[in-house]
């Protein structure tokens, strides 16, 4: 077996590993990030469990760290006290970006781990099978719900040789992304062996497998080995280490070679993470600004790098040089060992252990200016400036330009840095708080803009009135509206729901309100667009039981299926047009329709006609919709089991 | 003379230094910041000036520097090119709060200062004479205009005693505001003597100084002694030192004595600086939030006194610690010396070197929290938390209250922290831009947003439709509103410009351009509310000429007069109902007119009638309302100085 078959094996619930067939596995360990954290603990309240069943689960502050309002201190007390009533660690806002905290403190070879932000798999470095998710999975998760996916196919990544001078980790994962795209990993774990892994420590396995995300994998893994013990020592977790790797004669969908020996320092320019080329061959543009950081390159070793090209030098008057230590651990010992006065003297500007910039959380270019970044994306306008260009690229290359002004190939500079070698971390988790001994004490404290999670109830005969009718290729953008007004409101359904379908028809929601609830009639492809939950849980909100349409997008039906919302599909299309706003429909002996499958017949009581809908879900999706939704679903299950 | 009186009648160029009498006087020095600097460059620029006339300007960067988008960047380049253009100092991003850095490389005792931020006072701590003021005022100073403010009355402060442990500077100006309130220093200077003078650091008295803005002071200053050689000498700056003192027999308009032996820790409670009490009678508040920094209380010495009360404990769980470093200087030493590991390792979460939190730039409080804060205002709301409650106290008391959670009278905590003696200080300035040799080469870069400062023409004859009539007691936030959207258009006049008067009618500005230009009718008050320039340089920017209203509200009508609008009131206010929208006013001869002073004759061509109007102000404003606005004016004098 190779390495990801032992570790689902070990922790397989449901289905077969065959390629293409859903499977279920037991998560050992969460993490949230307090951007889709609330959100995922309020749907874990609604779950009505007692405490995580999980070994291991840690909610980190790190994103909305600036705080321009109330709204994001009251999100971190929100989580921190649901986070104590339900038996999970708080990590506190500047104690570091949650992979790169989850990777010093808290992860495990050979473990599962499920996060609610898409570089979870960071945590592949340490081998773990480390997988991001929905704010709903994580809530699952945490409530002992197995892990559903589709058993993807296994990359092995052969590494060989091993990086020169100037060539760093960041290059690995860069040339993967040249070669494959940011398309070429979907449905698919990267799986590293080969005598190159070897050389490289457990943060640069972990900058590989934090960026393996932009090729759109399930996630990525490294073995758990000697560097693996190495680093849990020198953090003070040896007890944890155990040894992991893939079987001699292991089998694998697809093999990719990459030799170390081989790479140059890359770039990714603007604006895609795949559009790769070696920085020599980049076209040295004058810089602007140089962002150091985020939970892809901004370890110990990373920092201590840049601070070694910088030491006793300058940077350009026009050359703005912003760092974000990756966690506390980190910033303070650039502190103790005086690298941090060295970055401070060479202009840097340290900003406080978060996310920051890499989020569009500050640090926004000038217009039109050209940002050198550490980071992981440089999708168009994700720094906060729509005019700038922003280039991916290692530390090392993002020293030099800080150091030059342009982007230049650091050999250049001539001799390379020294990595250090750290035989003992400076361990200090005074900012990471336990779960308390005493959890019934806990008081959650929601801020008033904090409202609890919708809930549908179990299923019942409908008879409602069709609140409004569109057209084909409605959106989720049309369903429930973003924008910088709403998203304050993520947190607060019932006021968010208010704004539903409001581009098309500003009285839905009053309406809504006014019919107690009812049906939307819908063309094809209905809900497509992003994934947003909010425009299945608005109309949740609003009381709405169906949605009958032509076709529906996948992610929006499946959740209306979790909203306990029925997606129903007209069996006649020419039905669609018969039907008008204020029309009541009624569908008899639902519970039994919906749990037979087939045809279901829906009654329009005004026109006095009848016609049939199809109801296309697994039989598991017909418990769910039965249930009143997953959240309700689940419920009834633990309920089933503990009663 | 007192100390004051010799510092102005060394830089007197014109009046008497007769308490309530204009004088005029030389500016040495001219600082500005990022949020106001803006404006005050193009203001500069707009004066047609080679290079700044001034001893020494300094434009610093403290204020945006959160950088939610590209304004603030592209609000930093374009100062930063300014600045190199006239001969101007740059203190760039990070390297700290533009007065705690004039302190530390700047100041000279005995030269004036004036500066575009209310706090600009914190200098006299230095002995200077140092004034805040809006950015016209420092433009035209920087332009080498002598600056004009009414002759205050000179108030003595006598300082007696010694402070006791666990007291500081900070105490002494909140007993100063608890004794006179906010409008106790209004069209007064504070200047302090006595033997407690010598006890007290430069650091210590720039705290004080500080906040006498607080007590609407024109400015407070300290004597130039033993102490002011010591802190320069530690900054390398021994050369700037001059000894300066009061006579012995110097007369005051008022005497206030302080005994520094009987003050006791002090807090200014919710939501005024003059709202102080007793820490020990403020009720041990329990505490949600603790900031420390701010132009008040971020020196080398404030923070390691922070520090050693922090050092090797930790901060309770429901407190957050936020410390933001006055200064680059200030953060190095922390980072050099192992003080800033002992902050971090307390919990303290470390932001960049910036005012930060003190002008809501982040941090905002929790809903309902409590917040204890070493800055100088605690308005309502400010905190970016309109439900915060916001507590002002030293740097002592504030760490006593983030290591127990409590807001407790510091002396409860037993030994007092030593205030270290800094022999000297680590100088760097290498983030400190100085002019470039060869200006001539440098090019001006405006963001897109970043627009001329409007000009008017030289005052012709006038006949012009009335483009508005409005009725009493209209805002400045009538005629320019000021609102998250309009914000970042403060720098780009032409935008801004389209918004003017569209709360009372939406077609104004469309109207203004359409029409050429034209008239605005007032009723009486008009202008009242915010100082705002731009409700001047609106209604200039789309061609209007005159207002004619009942009466104007003082500064609004200062703005008008700088602008070349001529603020004319009615003879007789009955003539007021006769005009209409839309009608024709002529005003011949209006130079003449003007010159003359007396009644100006308005015919309304569209009405047949005829009317009179006066204008009531001094012979140097019809100057200026002659040459077109108060930058034309100065314009002409250099023209006519050096053609």
């Amino acid at each position: 077996m190779n390495l990801t078959q032992k570790i689902l094996s070990s922790h397989l619930v449901e289905g077969e590993m065959i390629k293409g067939q859903e499977i279920a596995i037991k998560i050992d360990q969460t993490l949230t990030q307090d951007s889709t954290g609330t959100m995922a603990y309020l749907q874990l309240e609604a779950l009505g469990i007692d405490r995580v069943k999980t070994e291991l689960s840690v909610a980190y502050i790190d994103h909305n760290t600036l705080q321009q309002g109330p709204e994001n201190a009251d999100d971190h007390r929100y989580i921190q006290t649901v986070a104590a009533k339900y038996g999970i660690y708080f990590s506190r806002p500047g104690n570091g970006i949650c992979h790169q905290v989850h990777l010093e403190r808290f992860g495990r070879p050979g473990k599962t781990l499920l996060g609610s932000d898409s570089h979870t798999p960071t945590a592949g470095g340490l081998g773990m099978l480390a997988i991001g998710a929905g704010g709903l999975d994580v809530a699952l998760a945490m409530a002992g719900e197995p892990y559903r996916i589709i058993m993807p196919s296994i990359v092995n990544v052969r590494l060989t040789g091993k990086l020169r001078p100037w060539v760093s980790a960041k290059d690995v994962i860069l040339e993967l992304l040249r070669r494959l795209t940011v398309k070429g990993g979907v449905g698919k774990i990267f799986e590293y062996s080969g005598d190159g892994v070897k050389t490289l420590s457990v943060p640069e396995r972990a900058t590989i497998a934090n960026m393996g995300a932009e090729l759109g994998a399930t996630t990525s893994i490294f073995p758990s080995d000697d560097r693996t013990y190495e680093f849990l020592k020198a953090q003070g977790r040896e007890n944890t280490f155990v040894p992991l790797a893939a079987d001699e004669d292991a089998e694998y969908d697809e093999v990719i070679e990459i030799n170390l020996d081989e790479l140059e320092p890359l770039v990714a320019l603007p604006h895609s993470p795949d559009n790769v080329v070696k920085v020599k061959d980049a076209g040295r543009p004058k810089v602007d600004q140089v962002a150091i950081g985020s939970c892809t390159n901004s370890s110990y070793a990373d920092l201590m790098k840049v601070a070694s090209i910088l030491k006793g030098k300058v940077i350009p008057e026009h050359v703005s040089l912003v760092i974000s230590p990756g966690s506390r651990q980190v910033l303070n010992m650039l502190a103790k060992n005086g690298a941090l006065s060295d970055l401070i003297l060479a202009g840097a500007r340290i900003l406080e252990s978060a996310c920051g910039p890499c989020i569009g959380m500050g640090q926004a270019p000038a217009t039109g200016a050209i940002s050198i970044r550490t980071f992981n994306r440089n999708f168009y306008g994700r720094s906060g400036t729509k005019s700038a260009s922003v280039y991916l690229v290692s530390p090392e290359v993002a020293a030099a330009a800080a150091l030059t002004g342009y982007l230049i190939d650091p050999r250049e500079l001539g001799e390379a840095p020294l990595v250090p070698y750290v035989e003992k971390f400076e361990i200090n988790d005074n900012m990471i708080i336990k779960p308390p001994e005493n959890r019934e004490k806990v008081e959650i404290i929601k801020g008033p803009n904090i409202k609890p999670f919708p809930l549908n109830t179990p299923l019942s005969d409908i008879e409602k009135r069709v609140l409004i009718k569109v057209g084909d290729d409605i959106t989720t953008d049309h369903i429930m509206p973003s924008n910088a007004k709403l998203l304050p409101l993520r947190s607060n359904v019932p006021e968010l729901a208010k704004h539903c379908f409001e581009i098309i028809d500003e009285n839905f929601s009053k309406r809504a309100i006014e019919w107690g609830g009812g049906i939307i009639v819908g063309g094809s492809n209905y809900g497509q667009g992003s994934s947003r939950e909010h425009a299945a849980l608005a109309p949740l909100q609003l009381g709405v039981k169906a949605v009958i349409a032509k076709s529906f997008a996948r992610i929006h039906k499946a959740n209306l299926i979790n909203s306990g919302i029925l997606p129903l599909t007209f069996v006649n299309e020419r039905d669609y047009k018969d039907i008008e706003v204020g029309d009541v429909l009624k569908i008899e002996n639902a519970v039994e329709q919906v749990r037979r499958g087939g045809r279901i017949t829906v009654k329009n009581q005004t026109k006095g006609t009848t016609f049939e809908v199809d109801l296309e879900v697994s039989d598991r999706n017909r418990e769910v919709l039965i249930a009143g939704g997953m959240i309700n679903y689940v419920k009834s299950k633990n309920t089933k089991k503990t009663g």
